[in-house]
Parts: C-alpha cells; structure tokens; sequence
C-alpha cells in the first residue's frame, strides 16, 4: 500500500501512525517509542521503522510532544489567542519530509499544550462554525475556550496524572476495587466539586473508610473526588456553555457523566477522530502554503 | 548498657529503638525494617537483632503501625473522643514481653491514626492543660483537635504522600530546584488558601511557568500549593486555636512559617521529644496497670 501522505500522532509515551488518502486513514501502526524513551537523534530511525511497512517515502504530518524542546525539533509555541493550526509548522531533519505542528502557549496564568491543538482543529473542523468549550481528558487534561475558529484561552489540570499516582503508588491502592460504583462516583463529584478545598483530606478520608468499614467503590470514589475538584477549577470555562469532551472511554465517560449532572450540555466525540481530522487540516494547509 | 525498657517506633518504612531508664533515653539505635518490608512473622527476628546491642532482655513498648492489621499483632483502633493513650495495649507473641500502643480512629468523617496518638500524649506530658490543635506534619499529615487532655476529633490530609510522588514522579519533577524561595512558598500558600478549587491547575501552571519563562523556586512553589490548599481543608481546626506543629525539619518548618502568616500563634516542637515523653507515659501506665 502506498499512503498520499503519512499522519502521526507523537506523543510521551506513543508513536501512532496512519496511511492516508486525502482524508481517509487506509491503514493504522503504532509503537511504544514515545518522546520519553527517545534522544533526538533516535526519532528518525524510529519513524522509519514504523512508517517502512507502507511502500514509498510519502511526507509525514506530526503533533504531539516530537516538537517539544527535548523532542526531535522544536516547534515553538504559539500564543493565544489565535487559530488551533495558526501555521508555523516546522520540518524536521531527516530522510523523509516530516511537518511537525506547533504547541500553543498562553502566558497569564502560563499554560502550554502540544497534541491538543490538533484535536481541537480536527473538532473544528468537523462541527464548523461551533463556539463553546472543548474538554480534552488525558495525564493533563485540557480544557479549551473556542470562539470564532480561535482558541481564546485554556487551561491545564494534572487530574490524570494524579489519578494514576494515586491509584497505583499512594496508600489509596490498597482501596482500589475494580467495580465500577456510579453511585460512589457522583456522591465523590458532589463532595468536591462543592467543597474542593478538602480534596486532600478527602482523599485519606477513602482509604479510613476502607479500613474501618469495607467500604468498597474505592476507584470510582478516588476519580470522583478529582474529577469534582477539577470541574469547581474550571466552572467559569464549562459553566453555561455547550461542552464538547474528547474521547468515549472511560475517562471520557467519566467527565461526562459528571458534566451531565451539573445541567451542562454535553458531546462526547471519538479521539482517533479529531485526531485525524486535525492532522488532515494541517496536512491540507501546509499543501496550500507550498 | 542495661536498659529498664526500650522504648520502640516502628512505622512503615523505620523501626527505632532507645534505651530507656524512666524517661531518659540512654542511647538509641535504628533500623530500615519498617512494617512495610515484613511479613508477620519476621518482626521478632527484627526486634531481637536492633534490641540485642543492649545487654538483658528489657521489655518494649512500641507506637506506630507495628499495630496495623498488616503488622506484629493488630492493636484494634479505640474509637475518639478519648485520651490519646486510653488502654488497651496488645501483647506481641515473641520471646520477649512487647506491648503495642493502640491507634485511634473517628467514625465520622472516616478517619485514622497509628503513631501519632502517642506524640500527642507526649506533647500534652509536656503541657499538661494545654487546649488547642496538634498539627503533625508527614507523609499524611494529622490534625489533631484536643481539649480537657482528650482527643475530641481529627483530620488527615495526604499532603506529604502528595508532594512525594509528584516532586518525584510526575512531570513536575522537571520543575524541581534545590534552592528554597520563602516568596514563592508564601505566595503559593496564599493563592490555594483563597482558591484551593484551582490546586490541580495551579500545580500544572507551575511546570508552563518553568516552560515558557524559566521560573525558578519550583520547590517551594510546590509545597506552598500544597500546604496552601490543606490549611483551607483545615481552617475549622486551627482557626481561631492555638496550634502545636511536631517536627522542626523542613516540612515542620513550612507549616509554622504558612500557619504563622495566617496569624495563628504556633509553637514547634520537636518530634522525637514528644514520641519519647508518649512512649515514656504508655510505659507507666502499663506499669500502673501491671
């Protein structure tokens, strides 16, 4: 098979790519050689590997941390506002035509993204014309204010990384279960979301309930309680706007469910989906602008 | 050297001995067999090894989560509002006569403590009379209400566990510097005191600011947010009280600086002072009740 051009999704931890005819993805690979276990001189070699299972040398279009200083090349942030592609893209040294796609930066409070940029452009350009509130769960879940085709402000909350620590390296794993509990999960949601200020102490609160009584739900309530923190966070992004929240797994899922039981009118969209349709944007542009 | 008993803290990763006569410690010694790297039946063996330095075979009396469930023997938790040394000490099985301090628990919110209790009857051996709140800073920080020499209620917060994993193991551990910013730590106090829903961002805002303009005093920054966030958890405790902080290393000295610039009057002590005078009044009272 021989793609018109090559889309990648290159993150921390994953390379992901598809073989693409304009905007239909013909076939899919990935790898585990994410930027983390990559020195700048290996991504070459590493996108190679995966990429030489389609014929040819078509051109490759990237996001995701690869363009972040300690990735392959870097490619600057740009600053909000402004579009989610405002162009910039920058090549990358190596055998093949490779275009990565810049992060964008915002400097009060200082925030920075890389990969969602991408999804929200794909988003975009598959509901066009919409304004309202983009929530991209994820380690460091994003939530995007979009008007007008620009992204006017963002914010970052570390809810999937502390999640993670929580769960698998704190005194919390010893209270996780794998039921899911919708009830312990809402009941977790309310609690923060209207006291935020105790999410430490609720937090221990989890594991002496485990012990004193059984309690069980121990997931669902630890997922709760920083989902509910992060929504009284972000109340002034999501708050009478029309939320549109990136991915239909069980993080996504999560978010959902407790948008839903503020009143706030939610889509859930696939991933891969505005992946794609965002790396075929920029595909398209960096096309016109040649 | 011939100890009239051993006074014994044996936490999760730490098991501590010293020599005792009365209330003076003679000598001390240390061991990294906490209660987290034995089983069962290995915690014996350990106690005779540390114990074996000092001639004879003089009884222990041991704190800490030696008690647990997963410990020595379990010394059931003795439900506040009650002294911090209210009975019911277990005996381990062994060659030697040890008892085991029992921990406290709270049925409402859910909550527990193994240790602590003990240099709490330290600190008020110390103050005999003394009202107000016992703030002990560590890997979950205990907040301890006490009046009339009872423990009336309590509250742990998972700060210090927190600050661990994400100085160490999240994408904040790239933001780590080693010099100490009193400023940033105060302003981070200040900005999770007033707005604590904002933690999970403000904690990702701290990596951006390092990214895009190379800010320094990430440490600080770090345990300001953290401490910041908690005190608002805490305010019902030390609002209006006077506090004791236990401990004068670093994180007890973060505490009193943060609980200092909110105007409450505090007073550092040392902490293995108050874990020997605990100790030492659980030795007598055993005494009494022999």
């Amino acid at each position: 098979m021989t793609p018109e051009w090559i889309a990648c999704d290159w993150g921390t931890s994953r390379l992901r790519l598809w073989a693409m005819r304009g905007g239909e993805p013909l076939a899919a690979t990935e790898r585990d050689r994410g930027m983390g276990q990559l020195t700048p001189s290996e991504f070459p070699e590493a996108l190679e590997e995966a990429a030489s299972i389609w014929d040819g040398s078509a051109p490759v279009v990237a996001c995701g941390m690869v363009g972040a200083r300690q990735g392959w090349v870097e490619a600057p942030y740009v600053a909000v506002p402004c579009a989610p592609l405002p162009g910039g893209m920058v090549a990358a040294p190596g055998p093949r035509e490779v275009r990565i796609v810049p992060g964008l930066s915002q400097a009060d409070p200082p925030d920075v993204m890389r990969g969602e940029e991408t999804q929200v452009a794909g988003f975009l350009a598959l509901n066009q014309g919409w304004d309202g509130v983009i929530c991209l769960p994820g380690t460091h879940t994003k939530w995007v204010h979009v008007s007008a085709g620009e992204v006017v402000s963002f914010r970052t909350s570390m809810t999937g990384e502390l999640y993670a620590l929580l769960s698998e390296q704190s005194v919390l794993r010893h209270s996780m279960d794998e039921t899911t509990d919708d009830a312990a999960f809402d009941a977790a949601v309310a609690d923060t979301l209207s006291r935020p200020e105790r999410l430490a102490s609720d937090l221990f609160t989890l594991r002496a309930a485990d012990l004193l009584t059984g309690a069980t739900g121990g997931r669902s309530r630890l997922s709760g309680l920083l989902i509910g923190a992060e929504l009284a966070a972000t109340r002034p992004f999501w708050l009478g706007q029309q939320v549109a929240v990136v991915g239909t797994g069980d993080q996504g899922r999560a978010y959902s469910r407790a948008l839903s039981a503020q009143g706030a009118p939610v889509t859930q969209v696939r991933s891969d989906a505005v992946t794609l349709a965002g790396l075929t944007a920029a595909w398209r542009k960096s096309r016109a602008s040649a």
